[in-house]
């Protein structure tokens, strides 16, 4: 019974625990961060853990875009270890990395991610195809999640190329996801902004019941009730719907984590009346 | 004529000064470095030191896979800027990073890369687009090594399908790299695995002079002379030869680096004799 204890597990009880499908984006820009925390000398962790606690009733998952940290240098990456330690009980934790290479490098991204840094899921590119992604695999009960089709305005340059079969190239990905997870079971999610909520439509046609990240809700403008009724829809399909600006910076003065606790509990609120709308 | 000093520039340079194209790949796994440094406090630094130092006479460029520092944690990265201080004037410093997110990510990914671990250039996915590739060519002279054609067997999963064109997406992407190059001059690199000699020559037509760094010599059993021929050819394109395990786990004891001293030298001779004979 290995299997139900996998990530896929992992999020649905956590979405049935939070009564929520949002994902906190913890994008901790130093330069955004309140003045009176800025000048601490642990200002992303001290900001972070007031986050993790002010949004955690609300919240199902956390995505963690280590190129904040990274950008902070080895300061970054020890606030970004203690971070790892302060999220309850249950929650989803995801490295946003946009790892992927050959083989044997994967296995040491795969060990940094799960090992070091204990995180539940890693967020990984397909453009060096299967071989590429099969380590994070390995790790026995993690969460792979693949990008498909971004929320950025350059997924147009590749993601959507025809295939000489008439298919765009990020349906030819959403097949082989497909494949990849019949294969592990449970551990695949898959990455479908919210700008592109009729594309969202298609790959859930394709990849069924796997679980979504979804961003691109609020500072990139996605439609959040396409979204919601594409991605998750009257079968309630797993899925995380991440808002990072929205919610962390949503005051950037004392009150920012009440500010955030508001805009995490609103947008959850939001999703969830689409949802009981369906 | 600030363009001149710009990562093309800054390798061409280097080629000539060492009289050679290879660059030395730091895939530095802390199970394969001799056992004797294993034991130090800082076992990675160690080691790396000390191949510098071995080869730096005959290699033109130097690639530190991060993916090594950063599974062995925060020790890892802090041997990892350690070694980033070792590198004798005028080598070319990639960072191996295949890093590549939507844009204000790559912005904190290049300032990770470029400012605190001081690269010359960074590797970068082309999945996202070019408003994720933007912001390191942002960084002055940095150069932007694009995954074009990658050395791995799962390069045929998307690298290789055929476009409705009839042409495969790798070629679609070098189209795209050449008119990145056009708007950014100078800052351009195209990743092109060894284990597709044929490829190598068609990209090159597509791209020009834009310098290739080409891995999958070795370790990963590419054609050498074939690689040589279609990568530099007559006209002595720019281009970095890569050998990770083959120069720097050439022996695993205490000769370790005057073994792999040796391999470089030997390369570099290979390629030499390669060009020399065209």
């Amino acid at each position: 019974m290995e299997q139900i204890l996998r990530f896929k597990e992992k999020l649905v009880r956590a979405i049935e625990k939070s009564n929520s499908y949002v994902c906190v984006g913890l994008d901790s820009d130093l330069k955004k961060v309140p003045e009176f925390i800025r000048n601490e000398k642990e200002p992303l962790y001290t900001f972070n853990k007031a986050i993790i606690e002010a949004t955690s009733e609300d919240a199902c998952a956390y995505k963690i875009n280590i190129a904040f940290y990274e950008s902070a240098g080895l300061s970054g990456i020890k606030q970004l270890e203690k971070t790892m330690e302060c999220f309850p009980e249950g929650k989803v934790k995801i490295i946003d990395a946009k790892r992927g290479d050959i083989g044997n490098t994967s296995a040491q991204y795969a060990k940094a991610i799960f090992d070091v840094l204990k995180g539940d899921a890693v967020t990984v590119s397909p453009y060096l195809g299967y071989d590429g992604i099969e380590p994070f695999y390995n790790y026995g009960d993690a969460g792979v999640i693949i990008l498909c089709l971004t929320s950025n305005a350059g997924s147009a340059d590749f993601q959507k190329l025809k295939l000489e079969t008439g298919e765009p190239l990020y349906k030819n990905v959403a097949h082989k996801i497909k494949l990849w997870e019949d294969n592990n079971p449970g551990q695949t999610g898959i990455v479908v902004g919210a700008t592109h909520p009729g594309e969202i439509r298609e790959i859930r046609d394709i990849v069924g019941g796997i679980p979504f990240l979804i961003p691109g809700i609020g500072a990139q403008q996605g439609d959040l009730e396409a979204t919601v009724a594409a991605g998750i829809g009257i079968e309630k399909y797993p899925a995380m719907i991440n808002s990072s600006r929205g919610i962390i910076f949503a005051s950037r003065d004392n009150d920012f984590a009440e500010a955030a606790s508001t805009s995490c509990r609103k947008l959850k609120d939001e999703i969830n009346a689409v949802v009981g709308s369906l």
